[in-house]
């Protein structure tokens, strides 16, 4: 990423903490955006799919995967990186397990066509796995996990990436992207489990955020270009040097870096797509390749191990009991995984998704564009 | 745990610290808990498969879960806490989902018959998951996803243990136990790669041995009784609050909090057993299943994706690329999880393993009580 990336990112962060945003109601954002999608020969379906799950990540505040991501697709789709109509299809299938090829259509597309796949192959067997390879950035992983909770199942999405930014403990190479874990289990009257974590320490987009505010960033989130830790975002963007969950070995650094391998494992190296630094060592032909991702779908059903209301009582007990814990000296609240991005969707699901003067400014602008009718009253 | 326990292990660690150790081959110290768990009245087969468990800890150098705890499990069974003969049976079941009831036999056998019954589904089917409940302390967690790498199939291994220690992010009090994660993956020339780790920041024994060292411990480790970090390893040892994964939250502490949760949720709450504190809140009748274990294995069949050795072949690939990447500074060698236990199990497979005089007295003291036979050389 060059300079001027760069600056544009810090210049829109550094705008956001200065003004008033603009509220839109999620359906006019979803069907600009789906306009959009479609202008660039995407399908009617694709077109509504994909706009759905960066319109849900704004919803739920996980912006970092939203709509501010919508460059990466529209110019990925406009320089043939990304197929607008793939043939997405099912490359090796067993009743509970399939390999998802995905012809190098939208990860966000892709995606969702390959964990309909697997829920429906749990609903008639209990459990499912499926993997894609062949496929490109699907966004917040939650998306997906998220669709098991109408069918009362658990719903597990992990996804790697072949840009490295995340180093081995002992290590200053990136070798690994920050290959996120995400596990949606419902419950009943509380807000479901949602988990959706890098396995590394921060998002990379936290960094950029402490480097438009003009703040360091503490030590244990990244390394410097010598592989010793740093303070200096301006160093953490640049050199793309991430710790694992945990930081250093002495505070469980070795753990995160298991964890993110696990993931490359089970995405990349079981679907047969590209995995950890192997894009850098050997740039494959296909120059589509080059920056994939490929990922992994489980479902289980609930019902084959307990009723699912005794099953959705003990989660309420256990979330409840969490949350009304006694709290550390200052703290006031106890969240569980997804209990805020849940809270923000259900507000902005109401009163709209606040968006930034200067973004709406720039959506605006791709509306006129492309001549798409895009009124945000 | 009373002072006098605290005590006990705290010298016991000293001890360690001072002594030259004495090199027993695994056979023997095998054959002699095997002996040891018959006199409790456990049959024959299932003493050798709990010895088995407790020693090829040792073998790998996770003394922590060896033999250094068999006073755990002797205790139980005489005190009746833990059933020497279980009917260890299956409460639900589907061609690829069981549901095992451990009637509070040793978790080092019901985790084995469990996985056992997890390999034949995933043997038959491609992929499997079998939980269990009102089972006991199963030791390492990475035994029984190991079951699964002659069988070429991914394992996965969880437990949660109604004895708690963690506290959730912007808590004070305990609210979970370690809860461990075990993945391991087959490769070709490379070792597996073999994740075993607690969602805590660092297993209890660390404070133990710091305790017995004299030093104090990073702050990020625990907290203490008024829940701030603390240094002090005494306190972190008698308060039991330790820190999830990641530690505070600016280093991603709610990351380890949700894998912790997940790992509750994916054992006791899909299995029927218990969860979190509710052992705390709302002690059972039985009392068996006050100090209980919940347990959770999945077992996936690589041929269902790619073909194996195209699959261990990228595994070697990424695995040495980890080892072979660039070093940070101070750094002589990176490595993949599970190796260092790897190599440490060949080593000691040959060599014998290392256990302090001291300890070695204990053995002995306790062969002589029940009559064993016990020849060190």
């Amino acid at each position: 990423m060059g300079p001027a990336a760069r600056l544009k990112i810090s210049l829109r962060e550094a705008q956001y903490l200065m003004a008033e945003s603009i509220r839109i109601k999620a359906d006019t954002v979803r069907a600009f955006l789906a306009e959009m999608f479609r202008r660039f020969g995407v399908s009617e379906r694709d077109a509504w799919t994909a706009a759905d799950v960066l319109v849900r990540a704004d919803l739920r505040g996980v912006e970092s995967h939203g709509v501010n991501n919508l460059w990466q697709y529209t110019d990925f789709l406009r320089s043939g990186e990304v197929n607008p109509h793939p043939s997405i299809r099912v490359a090796e299938e067993s009743p509970i397990t399939a390999v998802v090829d995905g012809d190098f259509g939208m990860g966000l597309v892709t995606g969702v066509r390959a964990m309909e796949l697997c829920i429906a192959k749990a609903k008639e067997h209990g459990v499912a796995v499926v993997s894609v390879r062949r496929s490109k950035h699907f966004g917040m992983a939650s998306y997906y996990a998220l669709m098991c909770l109408p069918h009362d199942m658990i719903g597990v999405s992990l996804t790697n990436n072949s840009t490295v930014g995340v180093v081995p403990t002992f290590g200053k190479q990136p070798m690994m992207s920050t290959n996120p874990i995400s596990i949606v289990v419902p419950a009943g009257k509380e807000p479901p489990f949602e988990l959706d974590m890098a396995t590394s320490v921060v998002a990379m987009s936290k960094v950029g955020l402490a480097l438009a505010k003009g703040d360091r960033i503490p030590f244990g989130w990244a390394l410097d270009e010598d592989g010793r830790p740093t303070d200096d975002p301006q160093k953490a963007w640049d050199d793309r040097r991430f710790l694992p969950l945990g930081g250093t070995r002495e505070l469980g650094g070795h753990k995160g870096y298991g964890l993110a391998v696990a993931v490359d494992i089970l995405t990349g190296v079981l679907a047969g797509g590209m995995y950890g630094d192997r894009v850098q060592r050997r740039p494959p032909e296909d120059k589509r390749m080059r920056r994939s991702s490929s990922h992994f779908f489980a479902a289980l059903r609930i019902d084959c191990f307990r009723p699912v209301d005794e099953f959705k009582a003990d989660m309420d007990d256990m979330l409840r009991a969490l949350k009304e814990s006694e709290k550390a000296p200052g703290q006031e609240r106890i969240y569980t995984a997804g209990e805020i991005e849940h809270e923000t969707e259900q507000e902005r699901q109401t009163n709209g998704i606040p968006y930034h003067p200067y973004f709406v400014e720039q959506l605006q602008k791709l509306a006129g564009e492309f001549g798409i009718p895009f009124s945000i009253r």
